[in-house]
Protein backbone atom coordinates (compact mmCIF):
# COMPACT_ATOMS: atom_id res chain seq x y z
CA UNK A 1 0.00 0.00 0.00
CA UNK A 2 1.12 3.69 -1.08
CA UNK A 3 0.52 6.10 1.08
CA UNK A 4 0.72 10.21 0.53
CA UNK A 5 0.95 12.37 3.51
CA UNK A 6 0.48 15.95 3.19
CA UNK A 7 1.48 18.24 5.85
CA UNK A 8 -0.25 22.15 6.45
CA UNK A 9 1.98 23.26 8.77
CA UNK A 10 3.56 27.16 8.35
CA UNK A 11 6.31 26.20 10.36
CA UNK A 12 7.37 23.03 10.40
CA UNK A 13 10.67 23.51 12.18
CA UNK A 14 9.12 24.77 15.54
CA UNK A 15 6.67 22.11 15.64
CA UNK A 16 7.62 19.42 17.66
CA UNK A 17 4.30 17.24 16.62
CA UNK A 18 5.34 17.54 13.03
CA UNK A 19 9.30 16.62 13.73
CA UNK A 20 8.27 13.68 15.76
CA UNK A 21 5.64 12.16 13.09
CA UNK A 22 8.51 12.98 9.92
CA UNK A 23 10.74 10.69 12.39
CA UNK A 24 8.43 8.01 12.95
CA UNK A 25 7.32 7.96 9.03
CA UNK A 26 11.06 8.40 7.28
CA UNK A 27 11.77 4.60 8.01
CA UNK A 28 8.28 3.63 6.59
CA UNK A 29 9.26 2.33 2.74
CA UNK A 30 5.76 3.21 1.14
CA UNK A 31 5.29 5.95 2.90
CA UNK A 32 5.58 9.68 0.62
CA UNK A 33 5.77 12.83 3.15
CA UNK A 34 5.04 15.90 1.40
CA UNK A 35 5.18 19.49 3.11
CA UNK A 36 2.92 21.79 1.75
CA UNK A 37 4.18 24.97 2.61
CA UNK A 38 7.88 24.66 1.52
CA UNK A 39 5.62 23.64 -2.03
CA UNK A 40 3.91 26.41 -3.03
CA UNK A 41 2.55 28.01 -5.06
CA UNK A 42 1.42 24.29 -6.11
CA UNK A 43 3.05 22.00 -9.17
CA UNK A 44 -0.80 20.93 -9.67
CA UNK A 45 -0.27 18.46 -12.42
CA UNK A 46 2.80 16.86 -9.99
CA UNK A 47 0.69 17.14 -7.22
CA UNK A 48 -2.23 15.21 -8.97
CA UNK A 49 -0.07 12.42 -10.70
CA UNK A 50 1.30 11.94 -6.85
CA UNK A 51 -2.33 11.45 -5.33
CA UNK A 52 -3.14 8.89 -8.43
CA UNK A 53 -0.27 7.02 -7.70
CA UNK A 54 -1.30 6.55 -3.69
CA UNK A 55 -3.76 3.91 -2.10
CA UNK A 56 -3.83 5.84 0.79
CA UNK A 57 -3.98 9.87 1.44
CA UNK A 58 -3.39 11.77 4.66
CA UNK A 59 -4.09 15.30 5.56
CA UNK A 60 -1.97 16.01 8.35
CA UNK A 61 -2.37 19.28 10.40
CA UNK A 62 -2.56 21.32 13.48
CA UNK A 63 -6.26 22.98 14.61
CA UNK A 64 -5.93 26.70 13.76
CA UNK A 65 -9.44 28.17 14.64
CA UNK A 66 -10.77 25.02 14.73
CA UNK A 67 -9.53 24.06 10.80
CA UNK A 68 -6.88 23.33 9.05
CA UNK A 69 -4.07 25.94 7.88
CA UNK A 70 -4.49 27.57 5.24
CA UNK A 71 -1.81 26.02 2.59
CA UNK A 72 -4.59 22.94 2.95
CA UNK A 73 -7.28 25.02 1.88
CA UNK A 74 -4.89 26.41 -1.39
CA UNK A 75 -3.55 22.88 -2.13
CA UNK A 76 -7.63 21.87 -1.79
CA UNK A 77 -8.97 24.46 -4.23
CA UNK A 78 -5.86 24.45 -6.62
CA UNK A 79 -4.79 20.79 -7.04
CA UNK A 80 -8.45 18.86 -6.07
CA UNK A 81 -10.13 20.80 -9.24
CA UNK A 82 -13.68 19.53 -10.54
CA UNK A 83 -11.77 18.12 -13.67
CA UNK A 84 -9.33 16.09 -11.58
CA UNK A 85 -11.25 15.16 -8.32
CA UNK A 86 -14.97 15.29 -9.24
CA UNK A 87 -16.00 14.45 -12.69
CA UNK A 88 -13.94 11.35 -13.20
CA UNK A 89 -14.27 9.86 -9.92
CA UNK A 90 -10.60 8.48 -10.74
CA UNK A 91 -9.71 8.47 -6.61
CA UNK A 92 -13.01 6.52 -5.95
CA UNK A 93 -11.98 3.46 -3.67
CA UNK A 94 -8.80 5.33 -2.31
CA UNK A 95 -8.78 5.81 1.60
CA UNK A 96 -8.38 8.89 3.07
CA UNK A 97 -6.76 9.61 6.82
CA UNK A 98 -6.82 12.56 8.82
CA UNK A 99 -4.02 13.49 11.29
CA UNK A 100 -4.81 16.46 13.37
CA UNK A 101 -2.88 17.91 16.49
CA UNK A 102 -4.03 20.41 18.96
CA UNK A 103 -3.20 22.22 22.02
CA UNK A 104 -6.58 21.44 24.02
CA UNK A 105 -7.19 18.34 25.85
CA UNK A 106 -9.37 15.55 23.84
CA UNK A 107 -12.11 16.06 26.23
CA UNK A 108 -12.57 19.81 25.51
CA UNK A 109 -14.01 19.21 22.23
CA UNK A 110 -17.52 17.95 23.31
CA UNK A 111 -21.00 19.17 23.65
CA UNK A 112 -20.55 20.76 27.24
CA UNK A 113 -16.46 20.59 27.09
CA UNK A 114 -14.45 23.72 27.13
CA UNK A 115 -14.30 24.06 23.28
CA UNK A 116 -18.01 23.02 22.92
CA UNK A 117 -17.66 21.39 19.48
CA UNK A 118 -16.55 17.66 18.53
CA UNK A 119 -13.70 16.93 16.55
CA UNK A 120 -16.01 14.94 14.21
CA UNK A 121 -18.15 18.16 13.88
CA UNK A 122 -14.78 20.01 12.57
CA UNK A 123 -14.20 17.65 10.37
CA UNK A 124 -16.88 17.66 8.75
CA UNK A 125 -16.07 19.12 5.61
CA UNK A 126 -13.35 16.14 5.34
CA UNK A 127 -16.46 13.32 5.20
CA UNK A 128 -18.00 15.41 2.21
CA UNK A 129 -14.86 15.55 0.58
CA UNK A 130 -14.29 12.03 0.45
CA UNK A 131 -18.20 11.33 -0.17
CA UNK A 132 -18.05 13.90 -2.81
CA UNK A 133 -14.96 11.95 -4.50
CA UNK A 134 -15.27 8.11 -3.57
CA UNK A 135 -12.52 8.22 -0.96
CA UNK A 136 -12.83 5.90 1.71
CA UNK A 137 -13.03 7.63 5.06
CA UNK A 138 -10.93 6.60 8.12
CA UNK A 139 -11.61 7.48 11.52
CA UNK A 140 -8.76 10.29 12.00
CA UNK A 141 -6.16 10.35 14.45
CA UNK A 142 -5.91 12.40 17.44
CA UNK A 143 -2.69 13.80 19.02
CA UNK A 144 -4.17 16.18 22.06
CA UNK A 145 -1.18 17.95 23.48
CA UNK A 146 1.79 16.40 22.23
CA UNK A 147 3.99 18.81 24.42
CA UNK A 148 2.56 16.86 27.77
CA UNK A 149 3.07 13.58 26.54
CA UNK A 150 5.10 11.14 28.21
CA UNK A 151 8.37 9.07 26.32
CA UNK A 152 5.42 6.35 27.07
CA UNK A 153 2.55 7.78 25.30
CA UNK A 154 5.12 8.84 22.17
CA UNK A 155 5.82 5.67 21.95
CA UNK A 156 2.49 4.54 22.01
CA UNK A 157 2.02 7.78 19.34
CA UNK A 158 5.12 6.27 17.27
CA UNK A 159 3.19 3.12 16.83
CA UNK A 160 -0.40 4.35 16.06
CA UNK A 161 0.84 6.84 13.91
CA UNK A 162 2.68 4.26 11.87
CA UNK A 163 0.03 1.75 11.53
CA UNK A 164 -2.39 4.47 10.82
CA UNK A 165 0.15 5.16 7.62
CA UNK A 166 0.10 1.32 6.21
CA UNK A 167 -2.35 -0.69 7.79
CA UNK A 168 -5.76 -1.44 5.95
CA UNK A 169 -7.98 -1.20 8.67
CA UNK A 170 -5.71 0.39 11.33
CA UNK A 171 -8.26 0.76 14.23
CA UNK A 172 -8.83 -3.13 13.59
CA UNK A 173 -7.39 -5.08 16.54
CA UNK A 174 -6.58 -8.05 14.41
CA UNK A 175 -4.78 -5.47 11.79
CA UNK A 176 -2.60 -3.74 14.80
CA UNK A 177 -1.74 -7.51 15.30
CA UNK A 178 -0.86 -8.26 12.64
CA UNK A 179 1.52 -5.44 12.20
CA UNK A 180 3.04 -6.06 15.14
CA UNK A 181 4.01 -9.83 14.27
CA UNK A 182 5.35 -8.57 10.96
CA UNK A 183 7.30 -6.07 13.23
CA UNK A 184 9.08 -8.69 15.25
CA UNK A 185 10.01 -11.20 12.35
CA UNK A 186 11.56 -7.85 10.86
CA UNK A 187 14.03 -5.86 13.60
CA UNK A 188 15.33 -5.31 16.95
CA UNK A 189 13.09 -2.02 17.11
CA UNK A 190 13.35 0.14 20.46
CA UNK A 191 9.56 -0.23 20.53
CA UNK A 192 9.57 -3.80 22.06
CA UNK A 193 8.40 -2.63 25.54
CA UNK A 194 4.96 -1.47 23.65
CA UNK A 195 4.98 -4.41 21.57
CA UNK A 196 5.22 -6.83 24.30
CA UNK A 197 2.26 -4.90 25.62
CA UNK A 198 -0.09 -5.23 23.34
CA UNK A 199 0.98 -9.04 22.75
CA UNK A 200 0.23 -9.54 26.32
CA UNK A 201 -3.52 -7.98 26.14
CA UNK A 202 -3.77 -9.58 22.76
CA UNK A 203 -3.12 -12.82 25.04
CA UNK A 204 -5.45 -11.77 27.53
CA UNK A 205 -7.99 -11.03 25.31
CA UNK A 206 -7.46 -14.48 23.79
CA UNK A 207 -7.86 -15.95 27.28
CA UNK A 208 -10.81 -14.16 28.27
CA UNK A 209 -12.68 -15.24 25.14
CA UNK A 210 -11.58 -18.96 25.81
CA UNK A 211 -13.16 -18.74 29.17
CA UNK A 212 -16.30 -17.21 27.61
CA UNK A 213 -16.59 -20.82 25.72
CA UNK A 214 -15.66 -22.62 27.91
CA UNK A 215 -18.66 -21.51 30.27
CA UNK A 216 -20.98 -21.63 27.05
CA UNK A 217 -20.10 -25.18 26.67
CA UNK A 218 -20.75 -25.86 30.24
CA UNK A 219 -23.93 -24.43 29.88
CA UNK A 220 -24.61 -26.38 27.11
CA UNK B 1 -23.46 50.56 14.18
CA UNK B 2 -20.13 50.13 11.95
CA UNK B 3 -19.94 47.33 10.19
CA UNK B 4 -16.27 45.17 8.59
CA UNK B 5 -17.17 42.96 5.93
CA UNK B 6 -14.12 41.17 5.30
CA UNK B 7 -14.01 39.19 2.04
CA UNK B 8 -11.78 36.45 1.25
CA UNK B 9 -11.97 35.39 -2.02
CA UNK B 10 -9.13 35.08 -4.96
CA UNK B 11 -10.55 36.36 -7.77
CA UNK B 12 -12.37 39.18 -6.71
CA UNK B 13 -13.05 40.52 -10.18
CA UNK B 14 -14.51 37.20 -11.40
CA UNK B 15 -16.95 36.54 -9.42
CA UNK B 16 -20.43 38.34 -9.98
CA UNK B 17 -21.73 36.86 -6.48
CA UNK B 18 -18.74 39.63 -5.10
CA UNK B 19 -19.35 42.20 -7.18
CA UNK B 20 -23.14 42.44 -6.62
CA UNK B 21 -21.94 42.45 -3.30
CA UNK B 22 -19.57 45.60 -2.90
CA UNK B 23 -21.94 47.39 -5.11
CA UNK B 24 -24.87 46.81 -2.43
CA UNK B 25 -22.62 48.03 0.21
CA UNK B 26 -20.83 51.01 -1.69
CA UNK B 27 -23.71 53.31 -1.09
CA UNK B 28 -23.87 52.19 2.98
CA UNK B 29 -22.07 54.89 4.88
CA UNK B 30 -20.83 52.82 7.91
CA UNK B 31 -19.70 50.03 6.49
CA UNK B 32 -16.07 49.11 5.36
CA UNK B 33 -15.34 46.35 2.82
CA UNK B 34 -12.08 44.81 3.05
CA UNK B 35 -10.57 42.34 0.66
CA UNK B 36 -8.41 39.71 2.44
CA UNK B 37 -6.43 38.73 -0.60
CA UNK B 38 -5.25 42.25 -1.37
CA UNK B 39 -4.01 43.25 1.82
CA UNK B 40 -1.55 39.55 2.37
CA UNK B 41 0.76 40.09 3.83
CA UNK B 42 -1.65 41.69 6.99
CA UNK B 43 -0.72 44.51 8.87
CA UNK B 44 -1.65 42.87 11.89
CA UNK B 45 -2.11 46.01 13.92
CA UNK B 46 -4.10 48.13 11.31
CA UNK B 47 -6.17 44.52 10.76
CA UNK B 48 -6.93 44.21 14.79
CA UNK B 49 -7.51 48.23 14.85
CA UNK B 50 -10.65 47.86 12.68
CA UNK B 51 -11.99 45.12 14.42
CA UNK B 52 -11.40 47.02 17.63
CA UNK B 53 -13.44 50.01 15.56
CA UNK B 54 -16.39 47.56 14.14
CA UNK B 55 -19.69 46.52 16.18
CA UNK B 56 -20.13 43.77 13.91
CA UNK B 57 -18.13 41.89 12.06
CA UNK B 58 -18.97 39.96 9.07
CA UNK B 59 -16.60 37.45 6.95
CA UNK B 60 -18.05 36.68 3.73
CA UNK B 61 -16.66 33.91 1.38
CA UNK B 62 -17.37 31.01 -1.40
CA UNK B 63 -17.51 27.67 0.02
CA UNK B 64 -14.64 26.31 -1.32
CA UNK B 65 -14.59 22.20 -0.69
CA UNK B 66 -16.78 22.67 2.15
CA UNK B 67 -14.95 25.81 3.79
CA UNK B 68 -13.44 29.18 3.23
CA UNK B 69 -10.34 29.83 1.11
CA UNK B 70 -7.18 30.11 2.47
CA UNK B 71 -6.57 33.95 2.55
CA UNK B 72 -9.71 33.85 5.37
CA UNK B 73 -7.36 31.19 7.54
CA UNK B 74 -4.42 32.81 7.32
CA UNK B 75 -5.75 36.16 8.41
CA UNK B 76 -7.43 34.43 11.30
CA UNK B 77 -4.02 33.11 12.04
CA UNK B 78 -2.18 35.93 11.37
CA UNK B 79 -4.72 38.58 13.25
CA UNK B 80 -6.82 36.64 15.58
CA UNK B 81 -4.25 35.87 18.10
CA UNK B 82 -4.52 34.48 21.52
CA UNK B 83 -2.80 38.15 22.64
CA UNK B 84 -5.41 39.92 20.77
CA UNK B 85 -8.84 38.20 20.83
CA UNK B 86 -8.79 35.49 23.61
CA UNK B 87 -6.98 36.40 26.42
CA UNK B 88 -8.14 40.30 27.12
CA UNK B 89 -11.70 39.47 25.39
CA UNK B 90 -12.00 43.14 24.02
CA UNK B 91 -14.05 41.62 21.13
CA UNK B 92 -16.78 40.31 23.24
CA UNK B 93 -20.76 42.02 22.98
CA UNK B 94 -19.56 43.05 18.98
CA UNK B 95 -21.55 40.52 17.10
CA UNK B 96 -20.32 38.31 14.29
CA UNK B 97 -22.02 37.57 10.58
CA UNK B 98 -21.22 34.90 7.64
CA UNK B 99 -22.12 36.06 4.33
CA UNK B 100 -21.76 32.47 2.43
CA UNK B 101 -21.92 31.31 -0.93
CA UNK B 102 -22.29 28.29 -2.89
CA UNK B 103 -22.75 27.30 -6.33
CA UNK B 104 -25.30 24.41 -5.39
CA UNK B 105 -28.85 24.79 -4.12
CA UNK B 106 -29.61 25.51 -1.06
CA UNK B 107 -31.68 21.61 -0.88
CA UNK B 108 -28.36 19.83 -1.46
CA UNK B 109 -26.79 21.08 1.58
CA UNK B 110 -28.90 18.76 4.21
CA UNK B 111 -29.21 15.10 5.55
CA UNK B 112 -29.87 12.96 2.08
CA UNK B 113 -29.22 16.17 0.19
CA UNK B 114 -26.69 15.69 -2.61
CA UNK B 115 -23.90 17.54 -0.56
CA UNK B 116 -25.37 15.42 2.56
CA UNK B 117 -24.01 17.92 5.31
CA UNK B 118 -25.80 21.04 6.49
CA UNK B 119 -24.55 24.45 5.83
CA UNK B 120 -24.57 25.08 10.01
CA UNK B 121 -22.40 21.71 10.16
CA UNK B 122 -19.62 23.09 7.89
CA UNK B 123 -19.84 26.64 9.70
CA UNK B 124 -19.45 25.00 13.14
CA UNK B 125 -15.82 26.69 13.47
CA UNK B 126 -17.17 29.79 13.72
CA UNK B 127 -19.75 29.34 15.95
CA UNK B 128 -16.58 27.65 18.16
CA UNK B 129 -14.56 30.62 17.65
CA UNK B 130 -17.71 33.26 18.26
CA UNK B 131 -18.12 31.52 21.99
CA UNK B 132 -14.51 31.76 22.47
CA UNK B 133 -13.75 35.34 22.34
CA UNK B 134 -17.10 36.25 23.09
CA UNK B 135 -18.79 37.23 20.03
CA UNK B 136 -23.15 37.36 19.56
CA UNK B 137 -22.97 34.98 16.17
CA UNK B 138 -25.55 36.08 13.58
CA UNK B 139 -27.64 33.28 11.46
CA UNK B 140 -25.88 33.16 8.19
CA UNK B 141 -27.02 35.13 5.22
CA UNK B 142 -26.74 32.03 2.42
CA UNK B 143 -26.92 32.57 -0.95
CA UNK B 144 -27.34 29.94 -3.62
CA UNK B 145 -26.66 29.85 -7.06
CA UNK B 146 -26.64 33.78 -7.58
CA UNK B 147 -25.44 32.80 -11.51
CA UNK B 148 -29.10 31.71 -12.00
CA UNK B 149 -30.74 34.19 -9.98
CA UNK B 150 -33.28 36.38 -11.68
CA UNK B 151 -33.40 40.51 -11.47
CA UNK B 152 -36.10 39.79 -8.76
CA UNK B 153 -34.23 37.69 -6.54
CA UNK B 154 -31.32 39.80 -6.65
CA UNK B 155 -33.43 42.90 -5.63
CA UNK B 156 -34.03 41.06 -2.72
CA UNK B 157 -30.74 40.11 -2.33
CA UNK B 158 -29.37 43.60 -2.27
CA UNK B 159 -32.35 43.75 0.53
CA UNK B 160 -31.47 41.16 2.38
CA UNK B 161 -27.43 41.82 2.38
CA UNK B 162 -28.05 45.80 3.21
CA UNK B 163 -30.53 44.89 6.44
CA UNK B 164 -27.63 42.23 7.26
CA UNK B 165 -25.04 44.60 7.51
CA UNK B 166 -26.86 47.33 8.78
CA UNK B 167 -29.55 46.27 11.54
CA UNK B 168 -29.04 45.15 14.94
CA UNK B 169 -31.11 41.87 14.48
CA UNK B 170 -31.23 41.40 10.64
CA UNK B 171 -33.21 38.56 10.81
CA UNK B 172 -36.37 39.69 12.81
CA UNK B 173 -39.25 41.26 10.95
CA UNK B 174 -40.24 44.42 13.16
CA UNK B 175 -36.35 45.51 12.53
CA UNK B 176 -36.81 44.44 8.77
CA UNK B 177 -39.93 47.29 8.83
CA UNK B 178 -38.22 49.22 10.15
CA UNK B 179 -35.09 49.03 7.83
CA UNK B 180 -37.72 49.89 4.78
CA UNK B 181 -39.64 52.44 6.55
CA UNK B 182 -36.24 54.54 6.98
CA UNK B 183 -35.70 54.08 3.22
CA UNK B 184 -39.17 55.02 2.32
CA UNK B 185 -37.86 58.12 4.35
CA UNK B 186 -34.30 58.91 2.90
CA UNK B 187 -34.65 58.00 -1.10
CA UNK B 188 -36.13 57.10 -4.23
CA UNK B 189 -34.79 53.92 -4.92
CA UNK B 190 -35.05 51.36 -7.76
CA UNK B 191 -36.02 48.41 -5.21
CA UNK B 192 -39.50 49.72 -4.07
CA UNK B 193 -41.27 47.53 -6.10
CA UNK B 194 -39.63 45.04 -3.63
CA UNK B 195 -40.60 47.72 -1.17
CA UNK B 196 -43.90 47.92 -2.22
CA UNK B 197 -44.12 43.78 -1.53
CA UNK B 198 -43.00 43.46 1.58
CA UNK B 199 -45.32 46.47 2.97
CA UNK B 200 -48.26 44.37 1.57
CA UNK B 201 -46.70 41.39 3.40
CA UNK B 202 -46.54 43.31 6.72
CA UNK B 203 -50.44 44.67 6.11
CA UNK B 204 -51.29 41.22 5.27
CA UNK B 205 -49.64 40.07 8.77
CA UNK B 206 -51.34 42.84 10.40
CA UNK B 207 -54.47 41.82 9.08
CA UNK B 208 -54.55 38.40 10.17
CA UNK B 209 -53.23 39.28 13.75
CA UNK B 210 -56.17 41.80 13.86
CA UNK B 211 -58.74 38.63 12.21
CA UNK B 212 -56.84 36.22 14.90
CA UNK B 213 -57.58 38.73 17.85
CA UNK B 214 -61.50 39.33 16.84
CA UNK B 215 -61.95 35.49 16.89
CA UNK B 216 -60.08 35.14 20.03
CA UNK B 217 -62.82 37.67 21.67
CA UNK B 218 -65.74 36.30 20.40
CA UNK B 219 -65.26 33.03 22.05
CA UNK B 220 -64.73 34.99 25.51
Amino acid sequence: MKTLVIVSHPELSNSPTQQFLKASATPLADVTWHHLDAAQPFAVAEEQAQLLKADRIVLEFPLYWYAAPASLHQWLADVWTDEFAVRPQQLRGKSLGLVVNFSQPEKAYQLGGAEGVSISELLAPYAALARKTGLKLLAPLTIAQFAYQTEKQRAALLVQYQQYLTVDQPQHFDAQAAWWLQQLANSTDPTLTILADTLQQRQDRLESLQQTLAELKQGD
